[in-house]
């Protein structure tokens, strides 16, 4: 028995992989977010439902996110800019699989920060230039891992991680997204 | 002159995007975050300074943001998920976008609030099946607005900051996304 823990219950993520091969539709989930402006470039954005295992579900908190230009875009800078929501979503992706594939590679972790860059050139958004994509150019990310294990080890762990982050695939593949006036 | 205050400075953005025609170079952003494990799933990823106009730029605070999973997957649920992360950037971004753009037009906002759906087929994360993907099979974005012009001026509104916005090019197009250990 492995005496490694680095938080994560991984036998649970492993009975919910043998249970949900018989059952497709309970993980089915859907993700929500409620945002409403508040003046300018700013907006605040809530989190608190989801739809999971079949049934509405809902985070322990209701937590709320504020979106803003900084101020070198002539706004107000009550907030990050909505695109950098996107690496929060990243690093917190890919660092939460570092840690469950360690625990279940039996690799204990000692501490895991990483760096996100994400290059943007703004004359897409402003319209400067048609062939200038809005969003990011590329995006490129950093670990630092210290951890009971060899440096091959340790990327192995990353590229698994990468493999079965949902956010580096929704950065990294299209997804549709229809936007409707109710 | 107009009298329509959606809190916007359009000027100071019609005079960004002149001057930026001449000066391509000042135009090259990058954003930045940084993330460290907490234990298990959850993390901490810091968001304060960012490259842009030539120069190093900073937020008028650092902010941090956590994210864990939720209960129903066996772990303490310290924040929203990194993939509703995804949700936050899409929201708030098509939302400046329908400032700016009224602003613009000259249509004075009342109200503006909105609704994202992100589905999840989570057979992907957890290994069950390789034919499902890891992100989100399709984003909904339904928005309400109480606005100074007819539906069809709200519509072209809402068409108009789709085109425009950073986020929803980030998540329909491909971004070439590179993960490496230091």
């Amino acid at each position: 028995m492995s005496t490694v823990d680095n938080g994560v219950n991984v036998q649970a993520l492993l009975d919910a992989r043998e249970a949900l091969k018989g059952a497709p539709e309970a993980a089915q989930f859907t993700w929500r977010a409620s945002s409403r402006w508040e003046k300018g470039v700013h907006s605040t954005t809530t989190i608190e439902k989801f739809f999971g295992l079949g049934q509405e579900q809902s985070h322990k908190t209701r937590a709320e996110f504020s979106a803003d230009h900084p101020e070198v875009f002539a706004a107000e800078d009550n907030g990050i800019t909505p695109i950098e929501y996107l690496l929060v979503g990243l690093a917190s992706c890919l660092t939460a699989g570092v840690a469950s594939v360690a625990q279940n590679r039996g690799i204990q972790l000692r501490s895991v920060s990483s760096t996100v860059e994400g290059s943007h050139d703004i004359r897409g958004i402003l319209g400067v230039d048609g062939d200038v994509r809005n969003g990011f150019n590329d995006i490129k990310v950093t670990f630092n891992i210290d951890a009971d294990a060899s440096k091959e080890d340790i990327q192995a762990l990353v590229a698994q991680s990468q493999k079965r982050s949902a956010v580096f695939d929704a950065l990294t593949n299209p997804t549709d997204v229809t936007v409707e006036v109710a």
